[in-house]
C-alpha cells in the first residue's frame, strides 16, 4: 500500500525522519549522562514507544492510569505517569500497576500521597514519588522549597511510598531560544534551594526529572536534572518549528488532506478539521493558523470547522484544484494523534505500518 | 451506578434537560411545518440518533462516510451527508451506502458530481443532490446564482443523481440575536436569487435545508426553507449560552472532573484538559476560556493542557481543595463528546445509560 492509496484525512509518519528524531535524542541523551524517559501522550502507540527504548530510553512516562494499563499490557516495565493520582478508584488501580511494574508518579500535595498511600499499604507494592515543583508555568507543583521539604518529609514517612526526588514541566520555556536561557536562571534557582534543603533534611534524591521537547536539549543546563522527559520530538511540529527546536525536515508527522471544495474565491477547503487536526493554537505569540501547508507555506491554514480546514490562500500563487491532495504539519502533533484511531507510518511513499492509537480516549 | 461513583473526567448528560431540548425543537418544527434532520455530529451515538426520530426528526445529518456507515448499521434509512465527496474509494462507499438506504449529499462543485455519478452509475444507486450556497461562512457553497444554476443542470444531466435542492450552513450567524437578524437579510437575499434561477429553469427544488442551533428558531424566516439541520441544540453549550439561544437549565451535558493540584496560588487544575475538553474556543468576540465552572461563574478556565485544566480562581470567593468533584459546561459539546469512547446520560444523579460514542474518529 502507499500513502497515495490512503484515504484522507491520513495521519502519516515518515519513518526515516522519526527515527532520526529518535536517534538524536537518545544521542544527545548519552552525551549528557541523562536518562531519557519518553512522554508517550504523543502517540498513546506501544510499537512507539518500544522504537523509543531501543533507542536507549529507559523508561516511558504517561499522563493517565488509563494509558499505563495499555502501556503495561504491551509489556513496559517502568513507568512514569506524571499526573497526581486522585479520585474515585485512582488509588485502587495504580496500585494494582504498581504490583505489576515499577511505578513513578508525580505529585504536588500531602493529601494526593495520603490517599495512594492508603491503598498502597493494604498489598505489597511500593509507588515511586517525585515531588512536583512549579517552576514558572503556574500549573501543577509546589512554589517554594519550604513546601518541597514538607512534601518529602511527608512522603518518605508514608508506608508504600518511596521518596525519590523532583520533577518540573517548564512549560513557559516553550518560547525562543533566547528567552528559554533567560527563564531557565529562575528555575536553576528554585531547583538548587529545592536540593539544598532535601540535602539537609537528609533526604536522598534519587531523580529529577525535567521536561519536554522545547528545553530537551538544554537538559543538562537545569541544576540537577539527570532525566528528561520530552514527548513531541518523535515527530516535531509547527510548534516546535516555532520555537526553534525543529526544522522542516524533522517534522515527521504529517495529515494528508484533499480539497473538497474551491468555490469561494480565495479560499481551499480541505477535508482535516479540528476533529482531524485538533484546533490546539499555534503558540507563538500572536501566532495564527492551524497548521502549515507542506508545499505552499504562503497558504493560510486560517479557520477550522469540525470537518472542515479553512485554507485562506489568497496570497498563494498555485492552484487550487478539487481533488488533490494536501500534506499539512499540524500545530500540535500529540493532540492531532488523539483524535485518529489508526495512524500509519511510510518509508518514503510506501507505507509500512498501521499503528492503534490504542491509549486514545483513556481518559482517567 | 450514580455520577458520584463514575472515575472522571466523565461526561454526563442530564436526561431530562436532554428530552426537554429535543421536544422543543420538534414542537418548533412542526408549529413551522419544518423537517427536522438533526446533525448527529454531536453526539455521534446511534441511540441518541434514535431519540431524536422518536421525537419527530424525519431523518438525520451526519458530516462523514464512516459515520454514516455507523448509523446506518444501527437500522437508519434517511440519511443526508453534509459535505462534498471525493478522493480515493469514497464515490464507491457512498454509491454501496446508498444501496442500503435512502442517502443525500451537497456538494458545491461539477467535478465532485461528476466522480459520484460515475460511480453511481454502475449500479442501481440513485443519490439525491442538495448544492450547497456560500450564504457568508466563507466555508463550502457557491456564491452565485448563476452557479447554482449551472451545477443544478450538470446534476439533473448526470446519471444516477438526482437534483433535490438547496443547502447552507450560516455559521456566520453564530452570533448574538440582533446581529442575526441583519446577517439574515443577505442570506435571503441570495437564497430568493437562486430559488427563481431554478424556477425559470424548470429545476424542481423539493428541499431547502437550512443550519444549524444558533439559527435553528429562526428556521421559518429564511426564504424557502422547510428542513433544518441543527446539532449542538441536544446539549447546548457555552458557546450556545453566548449567542442567547440556551440559558444554563438547558445545558444538558457537563464534564465532571476532579480537582488534582491547587499549589499555585490562585490556581485550582482539574483533570479535564483539551483531551477532555477539546481546545475549542469560546465564540463570542474577543471571548475566552475553555468552560465554566456550573457552580462557579467566578471561576475562569483559562488554559488547557492536554490533561489539566489551568483555572484561574483569584475572583473566586470560594475555597477549592484537592479530590473535589466540580462539572464544567464546554465551549462546544461537539468537540468535547468526539474526545469520549463513551459517555453517560444520568437521570437526577442516577446513571441510566453509557452511551459508546461509535461514529468517533471515524474521520473518513
Amino acid at each position: 500500500m502507499f500513502v497515495a492509496d490512503l484515504e484522507t484525512p491520513a495521519v502519516v509518519v515518515d519513518l526515516d525522519v522519526m527515527e532520526r528524531n529518535l536517534s538524536r535524542m537518545a544521542e544527545y541523551c548519552r552525551s549528557h549522562n541523562l536518562r531519557l524517559r519518553p512522554h508517550t501522550k504523543s502517540h498513546k502507540i506501544p510499537e512507539l514507544a518500544k522504537r523509543q527504548l531501543a533507542h536507549g530510553a529507559h523508561g516511558i512516562t504517561v499522563a493517565k492510569i488509563g494509558e499505563a494499563e495499555v502501556m503495561l499490557d504491551a509489556g513496559f516495565t517502568d513507568i512514569m505517569i506524571a499526573y497526581p493520582i486522585i479520585g474515585t478508584g485512582k488509588a485502587e488501580k495504580l496500585v494494582d500497576l504498581a504490583t505489576r511494574a515499577e511505578i513513578t508518579v508525580s505529585l504536588d500535595s500531602v493529601e494526593v500521597a495520603r490517599a495512594i498511600s492508603a491503598e498502597a499499604k493494604k498489598t505489597d507494592a511500593r509507588i515511586g514519588i517525585l515531588v512536583e515543583l512549579d517552576v514558572g508555568f503556574h500549573r501543577c507543583g509546589v512554589t517554594s522549597e519550604d513546601e518541597v521539604l514538607a512534601i518529602a518529609r511527608a512522603v518518605a514517612g508514608l508506608a508504600g511510598l518511596e521518596f525519590k526526588g523532583l520533577m518540573f514541566f517548564p512549560g513557559h520555556l516553550q518560547v525562543a531560544e533566547k528567552e528559554r536561557a533567560d527563564l531557565r536562571v529562575a528555575v536553576n534557582d528554585f531547583l538548587e534551594r529545592s536540593l539544598a534543603k532535601l540535602e539537609d533534611a537528609g533526604l536522598p534524591v534519587q531523580i529529577v526529572s525535567g521536561g519536554s521537547t522545547p528545553t530537551a536539549r538544554e537538559g543538562h543546563l537545569f541544576t540537577g536534572v539527570n532525566e528528561i522527559r520530552p514527548g513531541m520530538y518523535i515527530f516535531n511540529d509547527r510548534n516546535m518549528l516555532a520555537v526553534g527546536v525543529a526544522s522542516l525536515e524533522d517534522c515527521a508527522l504529517s495529515v494528508i488532506t484533499t480539497v473538497v471544495s474551491t468555490s469561494v474565491p480565495g479560499r481551499a477547503i480541505v477535508d482535516a478539521g479540528s476533529k482531524t487536526l485538533s484546533s490546539d493554537s499555534y503558540q507563538v505569540s500572536g501566532g495564527t493558523g492551524f497548521g502549515m501547508v507542506k508545499t505552499d507555506p504562503d497558504a493560510d491554514v486560517e479557520r477550522l470547522s469540525e470537518e472542515h480546514g479553512n485554507l485562506n490562500i489568497s496570497r498563494s500563487t498555485r492552484e487550487y484544484r478539487v481533488g488533490e491532495r494536501l500534506a499539512i504539519i499540524p500545530n500540535h502533533v500529540c493532540s492531532t494523534v488523539n483524535m485518529h484511531n489508526q495512524i500509519y507510518g511510510a518509508r518514503g511513499e510506501r507505507v509500512e505500518s498501521v499503528w492503534e492509537v490504542a491509549g486514545r480516549g483513556k481518559v482517567q
